[in-house]
Formats: structure tokens, sequence, C-alpha cells
């Protein structure tokens, strides 16, 4: 992927702003992932900690790391003026907000720029018109992308009902402001949606700080294929390919792929297209994803939502591409073009990715912290681990319980497949439950192998099919 | 690289035989490697353990490990009979030597064969041919690649003198049996070759059981570079790129790569055609490397050796060209044909490799046995690690001191090397002294990164260079 063959003519009126210090205002494995990143490219790095992170793996390769608040994460990763002082307090000419927290949040990216600092992600308008599921829906179905039949944001139980009753039951029940598959409930018809709707206001305000809702039409036998798109300020957009994460568990990503298997050729160059479609609809000036879902049934694909940040599936695109998806968040947020065209492309084999959380399947995956004694990570062809987790690391009980992800790269899918069995069974892990046998069960399983999952695939086959083999 | 792109015509009569037990004649790191991708293919393993290995990574990993004897090599990884014995005695068809002990003994590969087992690697007679110097010069030279100024065997210190003459002092005295680096000394004038003769005679033999030396041309500014080439029995051979491995301590390779930055693209051209040229000489049907020597100076390249073997240094090849080459191996060795054709092999960015010992630099490089405290390998975005460590391990004194392969892959060179100096700082060690300071250093110098490095380099600019970052 040499820059001399890259197309692209950089618009001479963007204004090009060097970074040199970031401040990475997340945790976990996404720091140290952007930490590693700005180090190969020379950038230095001021990571955020709370008190429970101060001895992490990100603060420790991280220049500096500063203090920005007591555990609580809204204390700290979730309190937007103490990283803003903490990024200007430390010379910081740009901030990173990874993914989750406040990295999707148009106030944050906004007080960002306004205080002369460069946000490493996309324009804070387009961070705001993607974030608002609905407003997203529109920009979509004005670009022409077919999205799913659905409700504008509505005001009351009797107005839920009237649209769930247009779009058909059963209907999704979905937080405008939701995300990363929270937020949503099924409901199977009017009481039931009566039932949910003051549960469903409450969540989603006490979550996202918004309580709006609407409703979706739900599909039985989905698969959630998304295209990964990277934009810049000179106006160009080009595509990664797309991911499957169809294997969830309660509306969470298990296990993430590219390319998605299965999936008819025509189906395929659509959802590319219409990602780059919906990005320069956008004005995407960064990399982000557009989420579909594929209808088994119907043969046909919906928009359902877009993510203006960097995802947790991002390696599997990054091991057939190629490609380092945070440099080219870093080279867009700096102003300058991309250094790849579409043409530069060219996946090669496939991957797949599993997230090792700290839950307990035994305990209908509760989340357990504790210490880790033993970390003993696979390695190897075509392996890949990003995490934060060292032996001796303390699982603090205030975040999310990723503790790893292990990609697996190969030839085809039944070589990652394999590849990446084996990796989990290498894995050693002591002092905390993980999810990685049962990671590894629904790797094994002759539905994943011939690609026939769907994202309610767990939910009806029942979770005691993949702990029978932990 | 599918496997529909592939122009190969299979040869109807070879003979096709399923491997389904592979022996793992070796240890450490590679013994790890060849299990993992057994493992990926659904091929069982019974690895060899010496009583030092009783208790190895690759032992736990493979299906089965069975003791073939006490620590000395003498009496168990060099020791053919039991191996043998032990092979069949577990029912494995198929013996993989991995590289150094017997890999390239012809008479092992032909006991191998002779018990009915397949042998992962080349015919016993091509590892003949190719493990004696003289001789596989003499087909270099039959098939028209260049080969450097040398003598045939020497049959003593008078021969020697007369031949170091006509190709011109100082010459390069070397085994012929030697490899790896092994076995050769620069020699300046008439003197010191009369009084090199007796010790090199008798080093030979303790090393590789035969004593024959014969001289070459010495060249001040050399660089090694080598062809990686793969072959199958149905007569297909094709090149897989080339690697660079200059910058070496006392002949032994510290740090390689691929491609070869800084050549003549018409050498680089000219060296995958004599590569192939030279296996297909041989008759080549496994995977193989064809050593190169560049004249930097001169500008002209010249036939080294050749390698029956995987080479220690594979996986920056795997990491360019995204091929398995065990899983190659396994498949030629099973009479398949090759998976890929020439035009599949479509190189992606850069890797370097460093190789980090349980030497003590600040020692002369003496190598340091005990027990590995903490192990805490890299990870993340293009780094791989080959390694046989975990924490706890026993670091043993009989064998080589080779603790783990670094492995960094990037779109260019310097996104590489910086990946990898990243990867080495991450790294954490305790119990032994590495050599990850100094490697680092190597790669951080502006030579280096110039790629200026020819194969006296660290000697010409003396250790203290790379001791002073460490």
């Amino acid at each position: 992927m040499s820059s001399a063959t890259a197309t692209v003519s950089p618009d001479p009126t963007v204004v090009r702003r060097p970074i040199r210090r970031v401040f990475v205002a997340n945790r976990g494995e996404i720091a140290v992932r952007i930490v590693r990143t700005c180090r190969d490219l020379g950038i230095e790095t001021v990571v955020a900690v709370s008190t429970a992170d101060r001895d992490s793996l990100a603060a420790r390769l991280a220049d500096r790391a500063i203090c920005i608040g007591p555990p609580a994460a809204g204390s700290s990763y979730l309190h937007g003026p103490s990283l803003l002082a903490a990024a200007l307090g430390t010379g910081c000419d740009a901030v990173h907000p990874g993914y989750g927290f406040l990295s999707e949040n148009p106030g944050f990216a906004a007080a960002v720029v306004a205080e002369g600092l460069t946000f490493v992600g996309p324009r804070p308008e387009a961070v705001a018109g993607a974030g608002d599921k609905a407003e997203a829906r529109e920009l979509a179905r004005s670009a022409g992308i077919p999205v799913l039949e659905g409700s504008p944001i509505l005001d009351g139980p009797d107005a839920a009902v009237a649209a769930a009753r247009a779009v058909g039951f059963p209907v999704l029940l979905k937080a405008s402001a939701g995300g990363g598959g929270r937020g949503m409930s099924v409901v199977e018809d009017e009481a039931g949606l009566r039932a949910r709707w003051p549960a469903a206001t409450e969540e989603a305000r006490a979550a996202f700080g918004d309580g709006r809702l609407f409703v979706e039409r739900y599909i039985r036998h989905a698969r959630h294929v998304e295209v990964q798109v990277l934009g810049d300020r000179h106006g160009t957009v080009i595509h990664l390919g797309e991911r499957d994460c169809s294997l969830q568990r309660r509306h969470q990503k298990v296990v993430e792929e590219s390319p998605a298997s299965g999936l008819p050729e025509e189906i395929r160059s659509r959802l590319h297209r219409d990602g780059v479609a919906f990005a320069r609809a956008l004005g995407l000036d960064s990399a982000g994803t557009v989420e579909f879902i594929y209808d088994v049934d119907r043969g046909d694909h919906a928009f359902l939502e877009f993510n203006a940040r960097i995802q947790v599936e991002h390696p599997v695109t990054e091991m057939v591409t190629g490609v380092d998806l945070v440099a080219a968040q870093l080279r867009s947020a700096a102003g300058e073009p991309l250094d790849l065209a579409q043409a530069d492309v060219v996946p090669r084999g496939h991957a797949i990715e599993v997230r090792i959380t700290t839950e307990d399947p035994a305990r209908d995956f509760a989340p357990r912290p504790g210490t880790v004694g033993v970390w003993d990570p696979p390695s190897g062809t075509g392996i890949r681990v990003d995490s934060h987790c060292e032996p001796g690391y303390v699982v603090p009980p205030y975040y999310d319980s990723l503790l790893a992800k292990i990609i697996a790269h190969g030839p085809d899918r039944d070589t990652a497949a394999d590849r990446l069995v084996a990796a989990l069974r290498e894995l050693r892990v002591e002092g905390v439950p993980t999810t990685a046998a049962f990671a590894r069960s629904t790797l094994d399983h002759p539905d994943f192998r011939s690609a026939a999952v769907t994202t309610t695939w767990i939910a009806e086959r029942g979770l005691a099919d993949f702990l029978e083999t932990t």
C-alpha cells in the first residue's frame, strides 16, 4: 500500500495542523492501541487515567499519564471538563476519544475544537448528525440507501403503539442515543410495548442522558454487517470492506469477522456502495462504520446506524487490508489527505476476532472484577492480541469487562477459525473467569462454520449449548 | 490466496500420502511453530522432548510428548535412532525436523523414508546434494547462477594456500558441512591460513561430524540476501521473494527483513530468477532457501549455499506474503500440489524480525541459562511473537539460546522498524539477560534506517555503539 499509488488530489485550501501530542481520553485496550500507533508515528501521548487506572499498561506505555478523577466514569472518563483541562494542561494539541465514553458525544467534540485542539474523529457536526439515530436514518434515506421501516422519535406510549402497528409487530424499541447494542428491546405486542415504555425511557436516560425512543421493524433472522469507511478533509471517501458481527449475546457482539461469509456478491457490492454513499452524504472526514442489517429471509439489507468512531472490532479490517485505522484517523484529523485510494485496498484472506471479557458464563455472564494472576496470551502465525492486561492486572469494577481481543488471520475462513480456536486454547488466564471457552465453543459450532449464524442464534439455541464444553 | 487462482497441473503419477500424525523432531520455538500449524490443519502431533524439555510449551500444546533421551543433544535431538524409534512407536506417519539438529542430515532423512515415514522436507537426495557446499556450488554453476570464486574441498594447508592465492586474500575458510554462519573464519594472509587450518578442521569435525574445508573469496562489503523457494512433487517451483539478513554479529543473524531494501530492482529480479533456477536444478519438492551474497562495492551477487529446511527467519516472508510455510511443507510432503502459483504471491508491506536470545551483551554475549520469572511479550497491530517461553520457563544450558523471535509488519520499512522498536520496549523479561535492548539499538541506528548495513557492520562499528543505549 504505497502512497505513490494513491490517486487522491489534495484540496490546497484545507488547513493542515500537524499533531505532535495526543491526549488519549480513554482507558483499557483501546488506550493501549492508540498509544502504540502514536508511538509508531512519532507522536507523543498523554493518557487520561482515573485513580483506578494509575498503574495501567496504557499509562506505562504513554509518554505521560495524568489523573482525571475518581474511578466512577461520570467523574473521570465521562467528565468532559476534567478531560479538556488535562489535555490543555499537558500541552496536547489533539484528543483521541477511542470508543465508548465520550467518543460520540457531539458536545465533547465541539468543546475540544472550541479550545483550539484537534478532535481525532469526524467534525463535531458529523458526530452530532450521526449520533442521532433518527437523523442518521433520514440522511441515509435521502442518499438512496434502504432504511429499516421505523418511526421518528415518539412522544409517548400511545404514539409508540400507533407507530408499531404501522411497522407491524414485533418491533424493536430503541433509544435514540443508544449504541453498541445497548438501549433496545424486542416488543412482541401492544401490551408489551406499553409495559416496557417507562423502563426503557428511564434506562435510556440513565445510560445516555437522553430518554428519547423510537420503534423499528424487528427482523427474525438478521445478520449484522457493517462497512468500514474512511474519509479525509479533502473530500475523499473510501471503504475497507465489510465486517460480519452477527454472533451476539444479548445484542453484544461476541465474534466479528471480515469479510462476511455466505453473502451474495451483489449484496456485498451494494453494501460497500451504500456505505460510501452514506459517508459522503455525511461529509465524513475520518474513520466511521456504517451498520446494516441483512434480512436472511428476504435477502435484502437496510441501514441501521452510523458510528463516528473507531470500533472495537476494527482489527479484523486491519488484518485483512493491512491498513492501520488509527493512523488513518490521525492523518485525516491533521488535515492530511488519505494515503491510499480505493484501488489500493486489496483484501487478503479472512480475519476473525473474539472479545474476551471477565464475565462468568456459568453465572449468566456476571462481570467478575478481580486480580489477574497468570496472563499468558497466545501468539504465532496470524495471531494478534489487543489487550491492556498483564500479570497482576487488577480488573476494576467500574468499567466494561473487556479484557482482550484475540484476532486470527488466515488465507481462508476455516483456517482463521481454526487458528483462533487454537489460540483460545493456548490462552491462560488465572484469577478471574473469562469468556474464552464460551467463545471457543461458538467458533467450533457447525452453524458458525457454515456461516449460518444470525443475531439471535445464541438466544435461540440457549446458552447450555455453549457452556457444556467450557 | 485462493486455490482457485493457482494454475498448477498436478502430476497424476505422484503418490499422495495424507499426513495424520507428525513427529516433531525438534524443540524450542520451532517445535511450537510446527505444532500450531499442524493443529490448524487437523494433524495430530507428537513432540520429541529430552528430559530437560519435559515441561516445555511444545510438549503441552502437542497431542503427546515423548521423551527421547537425556539433555545432551547428541543423546536426544541429534540421536537419529532414538527419534526414529519414538516416531514409529507413537504411530506417527511423518517427521518434521524443524531447523538445526538433524534437519539437514541426509542420513536421517533417508532413514525416515526407509522406515516408511514421510520426511517433511526435500527428498533425501536433495538434502544431501544441497548440504554439501561444494556440490551445491557446482549445481548452481551448472544452472547458470553466478557463484563466489572458491576452491573445491582442500586436502590440507598447502592446497588451501594455493587455492587462496588463486582466489586472492583475504579469503573465507569454510567448513563444507557448516551452516547458519557456523564453521567459517576470515583469513587475511598465508600465515594466518596455515595457523588457522588445524583448529578449523577440528572445530568442523566437532560441530558437524565432518572436518572438510574449502576457501572462498571474501567480500568486504557484503549483504546477505536469500530467496525463499517452494516446490512440490508435481514439478512446480515458485519463490516468495527475498529476505535481507545482513545485520549479523559474528556471522549470526540478528535482524532479518523482507523485502530487501535499497537493492537495485534488476538485482532483485535476478535473485528471484536464480533462486528458482537453483531449486529447479535440485528438483526441490519442499520449502528451501537459496542464499546469496550481494557485493555492495561491485553491485553483483553470487550464490552462497542452499538450506533444505525451514529457516529461523521464515516469519518475515509469511507476514509479507500471507503464506504459511510450514503448511506448504506439509502439503508438499503429502504429495499434494502447491495451492498457489507464482502469480498468487503478492507481497504486501515490509516485515522485520529480531532474534531475542538469553545472552548477556555486557559479557560478550555469553549464554546465560536461568529461570524466566516475568515473561510479558509485546502485542498489537502488526506484531507477531514466535516463542516457546512462558512465565517460569527454565532456559536449559544445553541448547541454543534463542528465546523468542519478534516480528513486526507495516506498510513500509520505517513503520515496521518503528513498530519493532516499540515492541522491544514493551517486552518484559526478568530472570535472564536478553539481547532485546541491543537489537533495539541496531534498529534505531541511522545506518540501519538507510539500509546501509553490511554483514560486518556491527564488527566495524564495535559493540560499544550498541551497548551504550542498553
